[in-house]
């Protein structure tokens, strides 16, 4: 349960966003712009792996589930190879410029001053623009408040995990700026 | 020197602002609603206050001196008496209820999961809301992003704690939408 009355019985962070949605339509919004906007040259899989990852670090259950289906979406892949970037911070299927990103997003969600100039070198030999490295370590700062927020009010999360798979599609279509956040 | 080239020499987080306005803006206004907007019944000069303690308990320079010189602005108090509050938590300045939501806000500093149904019984006993619970944390987790994001991108900051007071009234009556980023 919550640690707060929130009104509703929805799970995660949607039950916090239709608690105040003043405060979530700019969290939504930040998320947009971060995870999705067409702007990027990180792919929509890169981009939401990164906020797996950092969900995975912070122990976020709701986070990891949701993003992590939505990444394994995009990458068109078995939870389990998910599971597996999570671990190791990169696989196969990870390039070695998203492997350099990741390991940038892990020394943010540590605390910001662990990224050193070095890993930043390292992103950039791996083909990492100064573009890229800013979201990632923005995506990665962002996914810590995203996380803090869910589990700090201590709301409630599915753990069957195919629930947060069989939504994946539905939000890949639909995006972050729901108009009906009680959905 | 930052780790990616921000053209700009802006410090903290306007210089980041300034390389990247659409993020930015997304920012600026989720700033803008969780730190000054008229409906919330904490203070700004306590919304800067839970800013100013995570950003110190994050040792993020910029933050905790940008945040920390407009809360002395709003409570008429000195650096010092707010130094004094950093250090321990509370003041002779700061009632119970307040000094409840900063040891809410110091546990989400640590990690969502650290906050516990005590902490928060303890704020609701000396008087604290459910929105002001909810603020409090999404504050201090709002903190944990822009912290990483400043520092995780080895932004530069003015040492002199002086350029930071003589800002803060301008700051307070402009608020944090700012419509030209490279002011």
């Amino acid at each position: 349960m919550a640690h707060i009355d929130l009104q509703n019985d929805l799970p995660g962070i949607r039950g916090l966003m239709a608690y105040r949605p003043e405060t979530a339509a700019h969290l939504n919004a930040l998320a947009e712009i971060l995870l999705r906007d067409d702007d990027n040259t990180l792919t929509r899989g890169e981009r939401e792996l990164i906020g797996t990852y950092v969900s995975y670090l912070n122990d976020c259950h709701f986070c990891q589930q949701v993003h992590g289906a939505l990444a394994g979406h995009y990458f068109e892949c078995s939870v389990e190879e998910i599971d597996a970037i999570k671990s190791n911070g990169t696989s196969d299927m990870v390039s070695p410029k998203m492997t350099a990103l990741l390991a940038i997003a892990a020394k943010v969600q540590q605390g910001g001053k662990q990224v050193t100039s070095g890993l930043v070198d390292k992103a950039r030999e791996a083909g990492a623009s100064d573009r890229e490295i800013h979201d990632t370590v923005l995506i990665s700062a962002s996914f810590c408040m995203f996380n803090r927020y869910v589990d700090g009010l201590g709301t409630w999360a599915p753990e069957d995990r195919q629930f947060y798979l069989n939504r994946a599609p539905q939000r890949a279509k639909e995006g972050y700026l729901m108009t009906d956040l009680k959905k």
